[in-house]
Formats: structure tokens, sequence, C-alpha cells
């Protein structure tokens, strides 16, 4: 496998479509208001890989590829997700995504929730221009699911006893759920089978779920520079995930266990403490065992696609999986 | 007109309907999430007048009645109506809303924000369930434009110099437009024609302006016992409204003016001062020029009922416009 492979070579097929997506974005996020736009374009220039957009159009190419549905569908999967991030900074108390100043430290928590709620919105308009009853259930579905994760992600923040499943349960409703929407909503749209409808949702939830364990090890193993975060950052902010269960339970009752535990029942975290647990947690096998999970949900992904003949479509969507298990490195 | 007239015996004639609307809102606002529900059935309780759902209801009676089309889409308005008091309340910082304590004030900004989030993601199934395209698009843009609506708000806040027409534009973005895709919507659920529609447009964009006025100028004569909220809310929050405008443009320049001035650009407005500005916006023609405007605004939302034919179901449309008038009382 190339690690040096970047996802603009992986999605150079469909490049085309997925500047018309871009395209379509921009137009249904512009508003009558000025600094709604300001806050739009700010976002917009800040925007990721537009990993749900590949997914969305690549799972509609192992079918009947109907763009004139996938391209609203496209656009309204990018938004809801730019939704949920304004918000989750505000929740978070967020200062900074990928490198840049979020929403709300430019323009306060006020502006930041409404422009979440107007991409909410918006989305709306876009999965009307489906027009498949499905897809609305699809959407609706999905994004009552990704807000019930944010209010689990809340409500388990601080909790040392935090289970492994308790965290799956966790990062399947705020993050792979959405991404599992994308490549389910593709299929629908294209119309496949019931069948590959339920093989492309679990290709997706897995791919979310690898990218997650994935997002959530590159938080104790990278530093700011790469990541556009400061190492710790998930600590930081009270939240126990998967590499951090994994040491505590190697080391069920000992020192560490109780400078965790202070560290996060502490109003104030000071940056060394958490320094401290972020060097304590990269020196045992709580990073390894979490990558460990990570490969064994990558090949339930991969499995998925089996059942699809062979083309270069189901080629990209399988070597997917390989970037997004590589970018720990 | 009877002044002890209540919108329950006005409503009468639909209460079964209304019921039904209130079960399904109920059914679709149950999560799997505790916290949620808890929420959820706060803000229920604290549910309002159900002044949506009866404009969409009756709407839909002056043409081809369907209720299984306008009982998902009554709910859905009624759902992103609470939807964006959850989150409005987020951003005035209201400690209490129809008497009860705010989402905010008991459960924090943050579940605030996720349970607003919840039922937006809800109102996408509703919408769906009516099948028909111009509701979603209708749907979408109403929403959209509430936000941009509460962004206006915010950034004329503390502006002495808020003209009439400023805030007309306001409180239609804010207000006025989801009451009319109320009517507006029931008009289209129920095949009326592009005249028709347009019709109950007016009738619910002049209604809608009608209420906000009256609410804006309770906000100065009535104390927490009537409507929930202590005197000179808007004010404490530095909100300019129609009462206050007008009550400028009689004196431009004197002792008052500046007091108005003083308080807006304060940080910490004391109870005092606004009492004082309360006291002095009712001793002279503000109040009653804002009341004047409201009654221009109710006769064009009557003007617009002309063109039906007599029927029961008018004469409650009919009839509410002057109970929204009558409130001030």
């Amino acid at each position: 496998m190339d690690h040096t492979v970047t996802l603009s070579r992986l999605f150079v097929g469909i490049q085309d479509d997925l500047d018309q997506v871009d395209a379509l974005f921009q137009e249904r996020s512009t508003s009558g208001l000025d600094i709604l736009n300001s806050a739009s374009m700010h976002v917009l220039g800040a925007q990721g890989k537009r990993l749900r957009t590949a997914l969305t159009l690549l799972s509609g190419k192992l079918h009947t590829y109907r763009f004139e549905k996938l391209l609203p569908l496209s656009v309204a999967f990018e938004m809801v997700h730019l939704a949920t991030l304004i918000h989750d900074d505000i929740v978070d108390e967020a200062k900074t995504r990928r490198g840049l100043p979020t929403v709300n430290t430019l323009w306060g928590d006020k502006i930041a929730l409404l422009l979440g709620d107007y991409f909410f919105a918006k989305t709306a308009g876009l999965i009307a221009d489906v027009r498949d009853h499905r897809i609305d259930q699809l959407f609706s579905d999905t994004v009552a699911t990704v807000c019930e994760g944010s209010i689990l992600e809340m409500m388990t923040a601080g909790r040392i006893d935090l289970t492994p499943d308790t965290y799956y349960e966790k990062i399947r409703h705020k993050t792979a759920c959405l991404i599992a929407a994308c490549s389910k909503g593709g299929a629908i749209a294209s119309n496949a089978s019931d069948e590959e409808i339920g093989l492309l949702y679990e290709y997706g939830i897995n791919l979310g779920t690898t990218f997650q364990i994935i997002d959530d090890i590159l938080d104790y193993t990278k530093d700011q520079s790469t990541i556009g975060k400061p190492a710790g950052n998930d600590l930081r902010q009270g939240m126990v995930t998967l590499p951090l269960i994994y040491a505590l339970q190697e080391h069920p009752q000992n020192g560490h266990y109780e400078q965790v535990h202070d560290l996060l029942i502490s109003t104030t975290r000071k940056e060394d403490d958490i320094q401290a647990v972020v060097a304590w947690v990269n020196s045992g096998y709580g990073i390894q065992r979490a990558l460990t999970d990570a490969h064994t949900y990558s090949y339930k992904a991969k499995e998925a696609l089996y059942h699809f003949p062979p083309s270069p479509d189901r080629a990209v969507l399988d070597k997917l999986v390989d970037f997004v298990i590589a970018r720990n490195r």
C-alpha cells in the first residue's frame, strides 16, 4: 500500500462531479445577510476532504449512477456535517478547527448557533430535491441520531469508568452513522437492491467507526502541526476515548488511574497534567489495542464490498479504507 | 367582539384534530435518551396555544381538507417553532418562558442547543410525510428565513436609530414568516389554487405581523403575571421595538433620548433605569401609534379572507385576528 497516496489522487475519477458539488454548496449557502455570508465563506474555506461527498458518489457508481439525485444529496450531507461541527465547536468551546479559528471564536456563540441552524434549514430543501421518500427518512433519522450522539458524548464526559461498549455506541451515533448514511444514501438514490443498500450501510458504519478510532488515536499521538489541534485535546475537554480506556484497563488500580481520575474531575485541567497522561497512554499498549480494533472494523468495511463485482469504483472504496487506517502514521 | 372568548372556544370545531396533532408531536419527540425525553416533556408541558396548528388546519378547511397531510405538516411547524424558541432562549439568555424555567436554565446551554437540533432533525421526517415538493421547499425557505430573522435581531440590538422599516423587516423574518407558512402550507396541502395560496399567505403574514406588534406592546404594558415575563424584557436585552421607536420619534432630541441611549449602550442595565424608560414609553403616544399599526395589519389580514366564500372556518380565521388584537387589553 502506498502511504503517500492522497485523497485527491484517489478521487480523480469523480473530480468533475466533486467540483459541481462544491459549486452547489456555495450557491445554497449564500444568504441575504452579509454576516451569514462571511461566516459561511469562512467555514467553506476550512472545509475538509469532502469524504462524505466522495462516499455518496462512489456508492452511487456501483449501481445506476444518477448524478442529478446524488448532487443535492451530497451537498445536504456535507452541509449537515458542517452544521454539526459548528454546533459541536460551541459545545466543546473549541477555539480552532483544522488550524483556523472556529466560527464561535470569530463571531461568538450566538452567530455560530444561528449559522448552524441556517445550514440545517438549507439541507431540508436539498433533500427535497432528491425526491425519494426513503432518503427523506434516512436523512431525518441520521441527523436525530447524530444529535443523540452529541448528547451521549456530553453525558459521558469525565467518566473514567467508560466501557469500550459505551464508547462504541457513542461514536456510532456521533460519527459513523452519518458516514454510513452517505454510502447507504448513495445506494438508495441509485436504485440499488435492498441487499446492496444494506451492504453499503455496513461498509459505511465500519469505515466510520475505523475513522473515529483513528481520530481518537491521533489525538494522543500527533501534535498540532499534523491535525490542526494540540495533542490531548479530547482529554483537555474531559473526553475519555478508546486509547485511554484500554490504558486504564491495563493498569486498573495504580497511581496512573488516580492521576487520570483527578484530571477528569478537575474543573481547571493543567496542561502539564494533560501531557503527563498523554505520555503515559503513549507508553503502554492502549494505542496498539485501539489500533487493533480499528483494523478489525476496517476488515469488516472491506468485507462488505466483496459482494460487488470488481470495478475501479469498488477499488476506490476499498482503498479509502486503507487511507483511513494509514492516517495513524 | 367578546373579549372573554378563549382560543379553545374558537377552535372547538377542530379540537379532535388538534388532539391528534398533540399525540403525534409527543410520539415523534420521543428519543432513546432519557435526558432528551426529560427536556422534551418539559417544553411540551409549557407548550403554547397551538396557534400554528390551528392556522394550518383551518386554512386547509377552506379547500379539500386532507388531514393525513395536514397532520405531519402541523407537527413539523410546531416542532420547528419550538426548536427556534429553545435556541432563542440561549441567544437571549432567557431564564423563563411562559412562567416556566427555560431548557437552558434547567439543563444548560449545551443540552438546549442539542435539543433544538434534535427537533430540527425530526421535522425533516415529518415534512417528508406530507409528500409534496412545494411543502419541502416552503419549509426549508421558511426555516432559513427565521434564522436570518434571529441574526437580524441580534445585529440590530442596541440600535437607537432603528427605523420602523427595519423593525418590520425583522419581525417579518423572525415571526410573521413562519405564521404565514402555516396558512400557506395548509392551503398547498389542500389543493388550493395559486391565487388562494397567495391570499392565505397574505392573511398569515399580516396576522403574524399584528401578533408580533401586540407582543412588543405587551412587553411595555403588562407585568410578569400576565405574559409570563417581566415588563421591559425586550429593553432589558437591548431590543428596540415599535413602541420605543415611535416614542423616540415623538421626542427625537431631549433628555429621554439620552436616557434610552445610555441604557442601550450600557452592559449592565439597571432595573430602575429600565422601568423608567418603560414608564416613559407608556406615558406618550408610542404605544398608541404601534397599536394603530397593528390594527392596519389586522385589517389587511381580514381583507385577504374576503375572497373566500363565507363559512364557519373562514369565520374562525377572521375571529383569530380579533383575538390577536384583543390580547393588548
